[in-house]
């Protein structure tokens, strides 16, 4: 691409660095911006600025937060001794939105994958052994991806925890709700059939 | 969405305002810059800003320029008295990619469209029409997109200058190359059919 304009040059290269934004994405995006207020650009750069220097990481958790800890992890009502091992903020956000949770969460930052160079102590595995070990922690949920990278991670974990006094979990695999059967893989419902749980508990949550 | 921080909530919110980018995306992409070093937050919010508020637009063909007057305007080996009508900047840089145009550009700023709250007046035809009554324009040619809106932004300009002493003409419509006919829409192939050219001439700038 030949730009008329250095400045316009800069700015799309700059936008085309964020994933799955290609250079024509790019240029759209920054056109856009152009055409708007000037304001609307204040309020975009100062946000993602403030956010970027301000944001805070919760002290027991790990996720991501306003406060050194966060208000998950400061709500009194919830069972502190139940914690669900996730990925990212993202997944908390979506097992909060299901309102079925009512424990503590643990996001390990990631999950192993050597082709991205992330080893097991980029992730806050230890933080979650020593709470483990320290807190009178009764179960532990792990609610990762099913993925290799997943499973991988869930299994150096578990390898980790299995000798300490804490029982473990993993969040049910199986057909998703309103999908046909015939349309799942056959892993997913070999797994639902071995693992059918008594039908009166299926209407429960409904 | 539930947030567990206002900051990446509000900068969630403010990155999802972009056209085609949804509030999912959005979270996708700020979850990205706090993976990476700070310094690529304020790499992406300087270059917007420094875009936004610096970048000109030429005085005399209304393209994005870091200049007053553009680098193509500028420069007296280009034809000044031939014009191609775009919508906007991408369309030159399009155009000029090419390699087959040597005159000048005018960029409209968008298209005739009353959905958008686009009209005649928001865009730089009067700046057209006064650059051909005064600076002896021999060809404008039109090079809009073949829709709806392009065309009644075409017709609009066309009878503005019709009585002028101006040749106007349109970029052909036809089988892109490398197309299959059998896919072509019929539209477009009658067109080609009735604007057939010489075959000599297809030999040349292939």
């Amino acid at each position: 691409m030949e730009f008329s304009s250095k400045l316009l040059e800069k700015a799309v290269q700059e936008v085309a660095q964020l994933p799955g934004i290609g250079k024509r994405t790019a240029l759209r995006l920054v056109l856009y911006l152009l055409k708007q207020p000037a304001e609307q650009t204040l309020f975009l750069t100062d946000a993602l600025q403030n956010m970027r220097n301000n944001i805070k990481f919760c002290t027991s958790c790990h996720t991501i937060s306003d406060f050194d800890v966060c208000e998950i992890c400061n709500n009194t009502s919830r069972n502190h001794k139940t914690i669900c091992v996730v990925e990212d903020v993202r997944d908390v956000m979506a097992i909060e939105n299901t309102q079925q949770y009512k424990g503590i969460y643990h996001v390990l930052g990631g999950k192993i994958s050597p082709i991205d160079g992330i080893g097991p102590s980029q992730l806050t595995i230890t933080s979650l052994v020593n709470k483990v070990k320290n807190d009178g922690i009764e179960e532990v949920i792990f609610a990762l991806s099913s993925t290799m990278e997943g499973d991988t991670t869930n299994f150096y974990i578990y390898k980790q925890l299995k000798d300490l006094d804490v029982k473990t979990s993993t969040i049910a695999r199986g057909i998703s709700v309103g999908d046909e059967l015939e349309y799942a893989d056959e892993v997913t419902l070999g797994r639902s059939i071995v693992y059918r749980i008594p039908f009166e508990n299926s209407l429960k949550n409904s």
